[in-house]
Order: C-alpha cells, then sequence, then structure tokens
C-alpha cells in the first residue's frame, strides 16, 4: 500500500522537488539571499499542504528558518526531523554539464545542485509525512526545523534552539543529511566530524609590484603563504598545530576493528577518484583518516594574477581558506584559536598575516544502543532486506551536538546519498531509486520509532 | 631654444599621449585584441605627421609592429629607436584611484596604464624627433620600431627582425622602458635580466569533492602545489632548481663595488613598500639581489574555492604562475627546460603536474666604454648637470640580447621612468617632469652622437 502510494505519486514527488532545485537558495553568497527566502516559502507551502497543523518561517539574523509540526497525540513520542534547504555555491559552473538549477534526470539520476544535499533528502521527509498522511497511517507526533544556513556554518540555529527549547521539545532527532555506503550495503552514520574554517591574508609589499624590479629583494606573498601552508602537516601527514591532538578521542582496537569491517575496496576508491596513490595520516587506514581522525585541507588559495596570459607581478596580498575536521573529543572553537595563534606564530617577519574563522561546527557520535538506533535498523532491514552497517561520517553537521547539549535529543542520522553523489561538486546528482527508497524506509522508521 | 620649443608645446605634447593612452593595448588580453591595432594605428599617425618618410604597420602572427624612417642622408650615422605600445593588463582594477584607461595629472605625474612602460616613454621619442624635425636639427638618420607584444614576450619580434636586417640595418639602437634611479640621480641601465614564465597545473582527484568525505585521505592538489613552491627555494633564498646557477656569471669584486656604488638607502626602500624586513638571496645586497642574480617568483596562484563565503571542497585542481628572472649568462629556453624537468620530477605520486611555457628573454650586458655609451652619458650631463651612474636593471628587455645576435648592435638603455613609477601595478604613472627632460635629453644624445 505504503509502495504503491509512493510509485503512484512518483511522477508528482519529483516534479515538486524539481520546482524547490529550481531555487538558487545559496546562502553563501549575498547576491541569492532572496532566493533562499523563496525556498523557504516553497517548503512552508509544500509542508502545509502535505497537513501539518501548523507550519511558519522564523526570521534568524540570517536566513530563516523553518519550522512546521503536526501533534496527533501529546502522549505518542515525537520525532523532530532535521534538514537545511540552502545549498553549496555550484561554481566553478563551467564544469557542469547541465545548469546547476535546471534539474535534469540522467541514468536515473536527478542532476542539481541541492539535488542530494539536502533539498533532495529534505523532501524525502515532506513526502514520508504525506504518505502517511494520506494513508492515515502517521503513527506519532512530527516536528520539523530545517534551517537555510547549513552550509555556512548555522550561525543562527544555536539561538533559534535555544530560545525554542519547549516548541522543539521531542523524543529523537531525525536527520537525512549522510549517505548510505551503497545501495546493496545500507549504512547508518553513526559519527560526524566537526569543523574550522579559517580564511588568512598574507601582505607582503604595499601594492603590487613589478617582479623584475623587486623580484629576489622583497619577500612575495605567495610564496610565503606556500611555505607556511606546507608547515601545516608533518612527513607523516600529521598536522603540525601545538596542542591540535590533545584532545582527539582514540579508538579502542575493537572500534577500529568494527570501523574497518565497512566493506571498501582501495582500487575501486582510486579509480572512481582517478588518483594513483592515496595520501594520509601515517598509520591509519582510508575509513579511519575520513571517519575519526582530524584533518585540515586548503579549500581554496588565490593571488596576484590568475587571469589570461602572463603578468611579471610580485602581488601585495595572497589568500587562503582553510578548513579543519574535528573528531571527539576536539572543540571547534578551541581548535580556531590554536590554528589562529599557530598561523601567526609561524608568518616571517617580512609580511603580514591575517586570520579570520569562517565558522565551526563540533563533532559527534550517536549511540548505537538507543530505541531510535534499533527501529532506524529494522527500518532499513524492511526496506533494503539488509542490516545496515553503522559508519563513521566525514562530514559535518554541527547541528547533532547541538541537540544533545541543548535539547538532550539523541540523533538518528538516516541519509540515503552515496560518497559518489558529488555533493559540494559540479554535476551534484541524487538517484531517483534512493530518494523513492528513503520515502519508503522514513515511514518504515516512523512505524518501528513507534512501537516502542 | 629647444627648451623653449618643448615647454611652448607642452600641453599639446601631453594631450597627444593622453589619447594614446585612453587605447586600452593590453596584449595579454584577447578581447583587447582591437585596441592594440588601434594604439598601433595611432601611433602611425603621430610620427608621420612628426615628419617621417615613410611609416607602415607590419602585420605579425600576433599583434602589428610600427615601423618608421627619416633618412637625410645615407652617409650619417642612423639610430635605431625600439619601444612597444602594448600595455600591462589593468587589474586589480578595484585598486585603481582613478580608471586606468582614463588619464589624469595629480601632483604633476600623469596616472594611467602605459603611462610609463612603455608608451610614455615612446612617446618621448616622438616628440623629440618632432622637434628636431621643426628646429631643423636632426643630425643623423632615424628608424622607428615599436612593437606590440612585449608585454607578453615578444613572440614576433624575432622573426621581423630577422626578416628584416637590411632594412633596420643602424649604428646604435636606443631604449627608453627602463628607469632612473632619480632625479637627482639620472643614471643609464647597463643590464638587463632574462625571462622565463611558466605555468603549472596540479591535479588531484578527477573532480572537486567534499573535503568532510574525502579530506585526510585523498590527497589536496593545493597542499601539494604549495610544498612544492616551497620547496623551490632554500633556507638561503637560493633556488633549488638542479643545475639553475651553472652558467650565472659571477660578478669581480670590483664589479660589485661599482655596483653598490648607486646611492641606496634601505630604510626609505623599506618604508616606500611598506615592509618590516627585505628577503633574499643570503650574501648579496639588494642592488645585486634585483640587478645581477636570478629570482623565482609566483606571480600568481588559484585553486579551489575563491568567492565570498565559505565552501568546504577539496579541489581536483590547482594552478600557479611563476617567473624566473635570469641574468648573464643563463639562457631562457635552458632554464624553462630545467623548471620543466625539476618540477616534473618534485610532483609526489598523489597528484598529476603539467609545465607550460609562456615566454622567455635573454638577460643583457651593455658595453660602457662605447661611443654611444659616452654620447648617453654627455646627453645627461647637459640637461641634468650630472654624470649618469650605471646601474644593473632588474627588468627584461629581450630584444637587447636579440639585436645584438640577429644585428650585431649595441644598445643604449636611456630611461626616464622611477622604480616607484608603479608600472605593472595599480595607479601606475610617470612624472610631467620625467616626460618633458627625456625629450630634451633624446635630443642632446642624438647631437653627441652624430658628433662622432
Amino acid at each position: 500500500m505504503i509502495k504503491e502510494y509512493i510509485s503512484s505519486n512518483k511522477d508528482r514527488f519529483l516534479s515538486e522537488l524539481f520546482d524547490w532545485l529550481r531555487i538558487p537558495s545559496v546562502s553563501a553568497d549575498s547576491r541569492h539571499k532572496g532566493d533562499v527566502r523563496k525556498a523557504a516559502e516553497y517548503l512552508k507551502e509544500k509542508l502545509s499542504s502535505a497537513g501539518v497543523d501548523t507550519v511558519e518561517i522564523c526570521e534568524t539574523k540570517g536566513h530563516p528558518i523553518v519550522y512546521a509540526e503536526k501533534i496527533i497525540n501529546a502522549s505518542l513520542p515525537t520525532i523532530l526531523v532535521y534538514g537545511h534547504y540552502d545549498v553549496q555555491p555550484a561554481d566553478p559552473i563551467n564544469l557542469w554539464d547541465s545548469p546547476p538549477f535546471e534539474p535534469v534526470i540522467k541514468d536515473d539520476k536527478i542532476f542539481a545542485r541541492g539535488s542530494c544535499d539536502d533539498k533532495g533528502q529534505v523532501y524525502m521527509h515532506v513526502k514520508a509525512f504525506e504518505t502517511m498522511m494520506k494513508l492515515n497511517l502517521l503513527p506519532c507526533n512530527v516536528k520539523f526545523m530545517v534551517e537555510g544556513e547549513e552550509e555556512v556554518g548555522s550561525d543562527n540555529l544555536g539561538t533559534f534552539v535555544k530560545e525554542n527549547k519547549a516548541k522543539l521539545k521531542a523524543d529523537i532527532i531525525l536527520i537525512s543529511d549522510t549517505a548510505l555506503i551503497s545501495l546493496e550495503h545500507p549504512s547508518i552514520t553513526t559519527g560526524l566530524r566537526g569543523l574550522s574554517y579559517m580564511e588568512v591574508e598574507v601582505t607582503g609589499p604595499n601594492r603590487d609590484l613589478h617582479s623584475g624590479v623587486y623580484g629576489g629583494a622583497v619577500a612575495n606573498p605567495i610564496n610565503a603563504l606556500c611555505s607556511m601552508i606546507d608547515s601545516l602537516h608533518d612527513e607523516n601527514g600529521r598536522i603540525t598545530i601545538p596542542g591540535f591532538y590533545d584532545k582527539v578521542a582514540e579508538l579502542t582496537a575493537a572500534e577500529r576493528e568494527a570501523l574497518n569491517k565497512a566493506p571498501f575496496d582501495l582500487k575501486e576508491y582510486k579509480d572512481e577518484l582517478g588518483i594513483n596513490e592515496i595520501k594520509g595520516e601515517k598509520g591509519y587506514t582510508t575509513l579511519e583518516r575520513t571517519g575519526v581522525r582530524p584533518t585540515l585541507d586548503v579549500n581554496g588559495i588565490w593571488g596576484g594574477y590568475t587571469g589570461e596570459g602572463a603578468k611579471t607581478v610580485l602581488p601585495s596580498k595572497a589568500h587562503a581558506k582553510i578548513s579543519m575536521r574535528l573528531v571527539p573529543n576536539q572543540v571547534s572553537a578551541e581548535i580556531t584559536e590554536l590554528f589562529t595563534k599557530h598561523f601567526q606564530s609561524i608568518a616571517p617577519p617580512y609580511v603580514n598575516v591575517k586570520v579570520m574563522a569562517h565558522h565551526g561546527g563540533e563533532p559527534a557520535v550517536t549511540r548505537t544502543d538507543s530505541e531510535a538506533y534499533k527501529a532506524a535498523s529494522k527500518a532499513f532491514e524492511e526496506v533494503f532486506g539488509k542490516t545496515p552497517i553503522p559508519t563513521r561520517d566525514g562530514g559535518s553537521i554541527p547541528i547533532v551536538a547541538l541537540f544533545k547539549k541543548e535539547l538532550g535529543l539523541d540523533t538518528v542520522l538516516m541519509g540515503f546519498g552515496l560518497d559518489s553523489d558529488a555533493i559540494h561538486s559540479p554535476n551534484e546528482h541524487y538517484g531517483v531509486h534512493n530518494f523513492l527508497l528513503g520515502v519508503e524506509t522514513i515511514v518504515a522508521f516512523y512505524k518501528q520509532f513507534a512501537k516502542k
């Protein structure tokens, strides 16, 4: 009956999602401020037509939060669904095979920015809710909190949560913003990395100079920035910032063994990425490097002449965006401070260095012994016919730690994407099959969770 | 009489130059191809109205060369004036106080791209020629060869010179594309550095990745590029490319002493650039580092997300433009090859590296014992009242070596700019006083040179 409803409404589900994906809700780009709000309003309308009691657009200092709820019986358990309707910038746009905000289906996959992260996954919840309402199967209460600032650090969500603890009262948080190992190997994410995102500016001379007239006598800020970045890792791939690893929780042998049980084929992994060799912290496997170890990556760098042809300039400034993924029990604010101090301290005397923090988020580990986790596990078994594997995910959903701290609630990370979905990249996509299985699995979760 | 003519025609001289500066003849940017030609046509018109016998626009595979001549008597010596009418790109445009192609005079300085390098200095020769024609003072023959590709490596000038040896027959080359130490310390450049200009591309994964999902396990091409760039210098500021210094001509103690006689105030130098410390090859003075030592600078770097806000991307590619200044007896083609081999050899196994060469030029040293040099020296004494100091200039004018090789001709580098003119930078400018003194000194040079 559920399968039937989903498959017979499949085309409408997708065309509604497509309309949402057409709105370029890029939270990082102030030029899209209006689009972000439009995306919020679209979601509000779809939630209300799906049958929620109340839905509102809650203002924040930044982009708004969409909140909705359906209370069928106060004595029943309540599921709080969290997600985000903002998306990453689409650039480099020239690398997209089809325009990022004109969704198309190719090989049964939806190609568009946000198709997987996270509009596509949020919309599974809207349609799962609609399905349960239409079929009179909603077994418990549900609340939706969908924000528009996840891709820029959820700066205003903390305040919203603190100020609305009563309203957000629930028994469990349900989030679909992660990936499965594969459709053959369903998995549930039980750990997430935190984040500290920095931007640095290195200034040499007070103006761009002619590299012939001054080159060799005046320090070049690009060369200086490169040296400073290079020094942030040692020969074993470890991060050299003093104190960086102090709070890192080392896994037990048993935990490491369990983690490395997840199916992983290094050759497939390398082939899919087109690389000859992997690189990472010495002494850890790839699953450990991406799941339970902290990392530092330059996300962007720029300086001097980057246009066509040649310009013999010795530039005044060089810039980089540098982010660190954190693991339990690192604290984002502390790492941000350690980075700032260290980067200032390694600045050579012939340049000036500015360090600013973009945003951060705390790492989190979710329980595998909770009723909610068991319900999620059963839901996957029902739909996929296999027990899901618990995995550690390298990405960050800072809200998970925030929820635990502010609301005392555990989270279930029921994601249906795939690592190969190219989220944050050109040609982001999401399997139509993943979308439909997701709707079905979410419905199954409600049933299992309400049973408890 | 000469002074009189110059000062009474000053305003017209400048307004003609301004019209020329308004044409954005940026040779590096294909969008300005038409403007480059317009600038050539403008020069052709001004040369013919100044009184040359013939003037033509000579086509090349790239931007055209303007050639003109005035032969008053085949038995008299001939001066071949070389210069370029193309200019550097204006970016970063937002750092200009006034639009780069709308010349204005502030504090008796002309502010515009090309005001000094090299339209302003070329136009001194056009007006000096006009002055001698009008006053019936032209004492010898003159030929003009002004190209439109100097800022992109003079790729087609070599062919033109080889194919027009008879036409270009002369006794001396005269070029104004360099700087004086100051108006109080006139100088003649006797050495120029060569150039090898490279561009590198480092590729990691075959697409931009989510830095959370892959960070720590997949090499980041920006981090890799930074390490490779950092390794190009050792702790003494020496370039680590094997064989790079093999052909470098070391100066004798006497030559070094003479070179360091030039007035130089380190504090003034640092204050003018707004830097706390200088940096360069250990064991050499600033004048040596910029004049007689080879250097390596990153002129531009880019990769990943460089827009507003934060994007947690592990990029597929990182790029850099890297140029090396060469000194006698380094050979540009050889250094380009050494760099390419070395950069490929230091590429770690987890990235792919592409290296391409933009352009190069040979270093050159001009004689100080030639009749032409003596004539130039006398001309400066006449106009400035001081004997000019011979200096080594860090910039490159590849044509000087080419002239020696192909035409067997020496060059006199009679430049009137100042290092503080910000050529290749925002707010490039050229002193009105420098321009007028230049016209006068050039006229004096013709007289002195014809005497011999």
